[in-house]
Parts: structure tokens; sequence; C-alpha cells
């Protein structure tokens, strides 16, 4: 007996008894559902949907389990992906200086809350060398300029594979990933340290305040190739006051990217996100 | 054709294809799901949900689907509870002196945000007739005293009938149910000036200063025989500083207490609220 | 006896025995300091500070405090204002066709929250006169156009003078004050729907909803030449999430205008606001 | 030249003049203030005063500040405090089994955003040795029992003395300290996880599952002999809903704890606490 489950996300252009149609798919080969949920965007007429069951006493084996839902996901023109609980994603953190939403996301990933590896470290710095060590976690230093960035990503993307990542997170990378670099590895999380779409590109504790803003706030999203336009996952702001300078926004800056960024790459974990449109459903 | 839906609450123990069995009802009776959450307490070995769905093209009419459903609930096990959008509920609202949850409520009705009449108010002062008839609300002064409680509830309770109202709402009334009167009628929403179970009872705010607590809260709660007790459905929080006094809190306090009860009375009026053990669920 | 007090506020550059220098003077002519708050701007070199003190007791008349105070304050090259708490402030209330900022703002002034009178409301629309009505508010309907719009400020000015208003609100005027009419009448309070800078102009809700932001806001701001530019007094910031769509948001976003207006306004009417370097010091 | 400063935390008796008298002992001994923040209980008749002032220039020598100070103080019932900015204090970190509220401090205190030494942790069980070693902590594993418990403080209080500890944090130290520890030892600063007063004692996120409550908290505050009800320096929140159950609350609880404790460790470091009548001021 296993407590492992399988997850589908789902698409599909909105019509009756999607509902039922996927709930029966589980139900008739012996699953039990311990989550659903759905999200109907009238607008674009679109219905998502997440399913959770339990894999013990479901009938299909694993492998079998994509294509018979394909079977009824194809006449209704779904996308769809289909994920089990036991197969641990492999995280690669890019960092440059700052450490604290590495620390805070292994300490995470040490205390269980999030269900992940992560072998791979890449940096253009040094600086953050011992951390890996500390944590056995393997280290890449590879300095970013601007007429070496293509031939660097190379080497990123050449290590992504090689060490079988699945999610790369941007922990305060402070670099700007090419549109080759996110078309060839799309699953990338960062953390912007500003409330989007206020304070794009550079320095948003500076402009935040210099603009008086009373709360300021951290974004989490997926890197796309617009700089900071990506599909927002997870926002959190905390008040501040004139008498707050720079070094105290990004003081109380780092307590939000810290829990922002560990909420959307938990979020992203377990399955729950889908996007569409540049925007995502985020199944609680 | 009209867009018009029909909801469903449900409440059954925990058993393999349950959302299939729900949505095939739908399905093959010609409706289209718009909305379906469902939640399940595997401590308490419940399965709870909600289900939404247009009455456009369902081929059942209004007075079968409840025996029609029956009989797929019974077995199971199950307790629902069946509503239609365009049967409009009818409120009574008791209150004292204090205007700004009344006003604030009357406002969400006149703006289209609550979808419910207001016939009747009833208050233990005569102090806001004057706004019950500048909005055409009847309006009944029963004074309340230690004496006449029973008898005077009575009162309330006949006029509750006379005017077939479906929901109380305590917006600052300032005065206990008895027991006999929760029997009665159980369907009342009170606002409690704190963080519950934080302050249970009388001057709230005054308590907080006197613990001195940096935040203040509000609690929207369902009535029950147990002062302060009833299972919560809506909370929100205020930060306060050892510069408000007992003024401020109060002051600030009805910032929340206008926007906790107003959440708790939509979400109850949309059938999002499923409460069980002193709990709730509430379907967003 | 009296509980009428006083009030400086106070901005210089910053030097040694300022503090000491104000609170002398209160001191000396036998004031009784109850709020003294500074703030030090140490990038601008700037020192602000508010006093305010009671006026029982105080040996020097209401008509020698500017002068006597002068005599500090001009060797230190201070600017200051002097404000007298029984010195109701007068307010006009310029409205579009939405009503809730309306009705908040008078329901504050009435239960007294808002230590003010207002005697004045202008609109381009006639829909919320028979509120004006109900309150005994003068309502003047001046339509605006891009062809009449300075000959229409012009009215709106007149009236201003003929009210003797000391603070215009835009309570969702949803209309852009000319640079001639803000140079004329500087003392404007706006509320915008949005996080500002994130969503300037116009429709922040369908920018926000089309973003897919995770929370929205709302900002008070003072009225410059500069659309949405003018310096942030205060904003607050509420959840969303996939399930809102646009008409949601301007729901939720309403309950937020309505709290950052009137924390705005009342910090105003007590003096609480500096503004220097588009910034705002907001003294608690 | 330097950036050193020193700072006062005053308390007396309300009355005309203070701000003047505390400015002027600063102004007239060549000191620059760079914050000065009051407040009074009018209720208790009470005046609190935090003045921060540059030593750099200033007249008198730290061994003189006090006793020209008290000279002041003395006649008007102050009591009072003075600290300088580069005397670091010394914590002591007291835990159980659980790192992140012991990771996070020192975490930040290696940042550079807590001022303060963090020579000793002492813990009634082995686990978290290997942290101490790896910040080269010192660690006393000293087990608490019903019957040892006297002896065992006793040992704790000798290391406090041998150590020099101007603080106790207890980071989620699990333990309560007896009347006679707090007598000898009275500042200790502990982290309660809930929103005090709700949900005394012990588990209190059970407690907050069970009462179905929306939004969970954690409090700060000193230690004192009753349980719970020292005052409270700093609180938190977070929305929680029926799909959290016990393990997401502790999980969601624990961020809110982390930030929680240090802004209150951090806020006593800074000199900024004033405790009276069972409350704190917390300047700004």
């Amino acid at each position: 007996m296993t407590k492992n489950t399988a997850t589908l996300l789902i698409s599909c252009p909105d019509q009756r008894g999607l509902v039922a149609k996927f709930a029966n798919f589980i139900y008739s080969n012996g699953g039990n559902i311990i989550h659903a949920d759905q999200h109907t965007d009238f607008a674009a007429g679109l219905f998502l949907t997440r399913i959770e069951w339990q894999l013990d006493g479901f009938n299909l084996s694993r492998e079998l389990i994509g294509p018979a839902f394909n079977a009824i996901a194809q006449p209704l023109k779904c996308t769809w992906q289909l994920y089990f609980s036991d197969s641990i994603r492999r995280i690669a953190i890019f960092v440059s200086r700052q450490d604290h939403c590495l620390l805070d996301l292994i300490w995470r990933q040490r205390s269980g809350d999030l269900a992940a590896e992560i072998p791979l470290m890449i940096s253009n710095h040094p600086d953050l060398q011992a951390i890996a060590k500390q944590f056995s976690i393997d280290y890449y230093h590879i300095p970013i300029t601007k007429e070496n960035k293509l031939e660097q990503e190379a080497k990123q993307l050449e290590l992504l594979r090689q060490y079988n990542i699945d999610l790369v997170v941007l922990a305060k990378y402070m670099q700007i990933l090419t549109p080759e670099f996110i078309a060839q590895f799309p699953h990338t999380i960062n953390i912007h340290h500003s409330f989007l779409p206020a304070f794009v590109g550079a320095n948003p504790y500076q402009q935040a305040y210099k603009r008086g803003v009373k709360i300021i706030g951290a974004t989490a999203h997926y890197v796309t190739a617009d700089l900071d336009q990506g599909p927002i996952i997870e926002q959190e702001v905390v008040r501040v006051s004139h008498r707050d300078d720079v070094v105290d926004l990004i003081r109380k800056g780092k307590d939000l990217e810290r829990v922002v960024l560990a909420r959307a790459v938990r979020s992203h974990l377990q399955n729950r996100i889908l996007v569409y449109d540049d925007r995502t459903v985020v199944f609680e």
C-alpha cells in the first residue's frame, strides 16, 4: 500500500460534461480522487482543472494512464500534463551574491516543505560557493559579461541537461536570461523584488523609495522572453513609511522575497499551477 | 434563455466515486456545471462539495431536482441543500445604536453586491428608525430587559415568520440571543468586534487595549447557543500601535466590522458555506 | 478651559538644536506639548517635524503665535504652517457617477471621524444629486467636455472661492484636472484605483486583470500636474486570485478605495502630512 | 569622527516642558539629535520618550552622561536607561528541537541586520548541536524534567553570567521558565505560536484548527511569571482556510514565527521598546 498519487492538469475549450468525463475516467479505473479543483474563464472560453487521485487501487499501470487519458482528452481538444507524487523534481538554483533566498530554499527543502532535490547551483560570482559546499550541492561559477553571455548560457544549459534538472529557480540571480536560453529551458521561476508591474527592471527598491510608496512588494513569476513580464505566480507586500530609507526597504523586502519565492516553488512542485494567456491559475 | 443556476451543497462520508456520481447527475440531465469545488476532511472522514450549474437546458423541472438527487444521495448517506439563484433571500437586520454595519449592508444591497431583500429591521433602541424610514424598511423597536427577554424574542420570532425571513444579521445588536431563539431560528450571522477566540464577551476593544495587542480583528460567525463560539465564517485584522487608544481601536475596528460582516453575508447568500463540527468550509 | 490645540508643521535644513529650539518656544510660552514627532531625511539634509500643544494656558494670543514663531523660524530657514484645531476645514467633494467613496466620507463626517464641513459637491454628471439633497449639501452639475474644460473649471474655481473651500476631495471624479486648475487650487486629494505606480491612467482594474496580479491596491495622493504622479499619502491592498474577474476586482477595490481615501483625508485634516520632494511624511 | 550614538529611554509622570528639558540637555552639551519620539498615555498620566543623538561632538564623556542626566531626571521623577550604539549586546538562544527561528536569527545576525553577538545556545535536547558547531556557538545540553527544573535553571543562570549575556531569546524553547529564573534574569523574549491572547498554552495550532479560525498569528513578548501574559512586542498574521490542516498551519506559522521574533529582537537591540503596565511602546 502506498500514499502515492497521480495528478492531471488539464486545459480545454469549455463545454458540457467535462467534470463528469474526467471524474468518470478516474472512478471507472478504481481511483480515489483526493483533490479536484476547476476554473472556468468564461471570457476566454477555457476550462482548467487539477485532479489528484490515489494510485493505490488504481487499475491502470502508470505507463497506461497517459495513453488512456489521451483517448478522452483528444476529442475534447485538451492539453494536459500528468505527474506522479513520487517522481521527485530536481532543481537548479541560480544565484549572484545574496544568500537569503538560497538559504531559505535549502532550509525548506531540508525540512521537508519542498519535495525536491537541489543538486546544482550556478552563479556569476564565486561568493556563495561555501554554502553550496556545506550542503553538498555542486557549484559552478560561470561569470557572465555582455560579450560571453550566449556562450556561458550554453554551458549552463549543458549543466541543466547533465544534472537532469526539471526546474530552474533564480534566487536573486540579477542577470537577464536571453530568449535563446528561455526557449531551450522554459521552466524557470524568478523572484522580482517589487510589486509587479510597479518598478520593472533594475533597482526597484531605489525606485520605490523615490516614488514614496507606502507599501512594497515582491513577485514570483515564470520567466519569459519579456523582462519581468512573465506570468505572476505569487505576490506579497509589507507596509513601509517615511522612516524607511532604501536600506530598510531592502531589509524588509528580503523577508518578502524569501516567502514569496518559496510559496511559488512549492506550488510548482505540487503541480498546482496552470499557465494560460500570460496568467496563472494557482489551485489551492 | 436564462442565467439562473441551481446549487447543491453536499456533505457525506468520504468514499470512492463521489465526484463522478454528482457530476454525472448534472451532466446526464443536460446541465452545464459552472462551479464545482470540494473539500475532504480526512480526519473527520467527510467529503463536502458545492456544485453550481445552469438551469438553462437542464432537463429536470425544479420540483424534480430534489427528489431525483435524493435517490443518489440517500444510499451515500449525504445531507444536502438545494438553492436556486433567482430565489432571493430575505434578511432581517438586528441593530442597537451603531449604524456603520447597517448602512454598509444597505449600501451593498442597493448597489447589487448583496443579492437579497431587506424588508425588516429590529432594534432594542429607537435610534436608527430614521435610517429604516429613509430606505423604506419596516422598523420595530423591541426593548429588551432581563425580565422580558423571552417574551420580546417571541415577538421577534413572530416578525421573522410574518416577514418570511431567511437570514437574521446581527449588525452590532449588542444583545445575546437565548438558546430558545436560536433553536427556533438557526440562520443568524453575528459580527463580533474582536479576533476570536481572543476577547470573547463584552468590551473587546477595551480588553484589546488593556492587553496591549499590536493587531486587532473582527469576526463574523454563525450564532449558536454558546456565546461567541459559533462557526467562524470570516475574519480580518488591522495593525495598531501604542498610539491608538480605545477610541482609535473602536474607529479602526468599525472598518473591519463592516467589511467582515459584508463578506460573510455575501458568502452565505451565494450558498458558499458548509458548516460541520463547529467549523465552516467557505467555497470560493 | 478648552481642549483646543495648535499645530506647527515645520521643514528646515537639518542642523543642531532644532528640537530644543522649537520645544523651548512652546514651553517658554506656557504650552503643553501633547504630540511631537520628527523625521530627518539625511540624504536630503532636511528636518521635518510636527508639534501640537494645548492652547489652554498658552500665553501668546493666536494672532501672535505666527509672528513670534517666525522670529525663530526665519534664521533657521524653516518653512512652516500653523493650524488651530477648532478652525474646521471646509471640503468640496468632486464626484462622477460612483457613490461609494462619497457616502463613506459623508458617513465618517457625520459620525465625527472627519472633523470638517462638507458644504459643496461638484459633478460632471447629475446622478448623485439625490444624495447631496439628502445630506443638505449644495450640488452643482458642471458637465465637462474636451472643448469646455477650462471654462467649466473656472466655474468650479469660482464655487470653491464662494464656498470658502479648503480642500477638494476627488471621490472617483474620473476627470483629469488641468494644470491651470491645480495651480490655482493646490489642496486636492485624489483616490486612484490601483497600487501606484502600477496601472497609471484609465481602467486600472482591467489592466490588473490582464496582467494577472495576485494583489490589487488603491492609492490616495495629492494631485499635481502630472497624472497619477502626485505625492502618495496612503495605500492599501487586498489579495485576489484567478477566480476574480474584472467585476470582482472592481467590487473588492471599492472597499479599498473607501478606506484609503478616508485615511488620507483624515491625516490631512489632522495636519499630519508634510510634502517635500514629491513625497509625504505622514506623522502618526 | 564616529557614527556612534547614545540613546535615552525615559518614562516619567506627564508634565509641561519635558520635551524642552530633555532636548536642551542634549543641545546644550553639543549633541545632534537624530531620532526623538515620544508618547503620552493620558489615562496613565505617563510621558515616554526615546532620544538618540550623535556622540561625535558631544561635550560630556560617556561616564558623565548618566550622572548629568540624572540631575535633570530625578526632580521629574523619571526612570531612564542609557545605551551606546557601539556596546554590542550578547544573546543566548534557548531552543528545543525546531531550528527555523534559530537559523533565521543566526542568518540575520551574520548578515548584519541584528547588531549583537550570539555566543551561547542552551537546549533541553541535543538535536541542534550541529548547527551551533557550524556557527561556532557554544552549545549546552541541559535536559529539563519536572524534578530537576530549578536545579537545571540554576545551571542556565550560571552560564548566562559566565557568558555575560544581556538578552535571552526563547527560539521555540517549549519550556516554561520558573518565576525564580525570571526574577533573576528578566530580559527574555519569547515567540508564542499564536495570536495572543488567543490560544494560550500548549498546541496553539491544534487549538486554532479545532476552532476553525480563518487567520493565524504569532506573538513575540517579554517573558513574565504569568505564562504567555508578558508585554507584547510584535504580532503578525496570515490567512488560512478550510484547506489547511494542522500540518499546514504549523508550516505557515513557522514563517510568521521567524519574522515576528526577528522584528522583536531587532527592536529590543535598537533600544526602541519601553515597557509599562504590561504593555510596550515600540518607537519606530
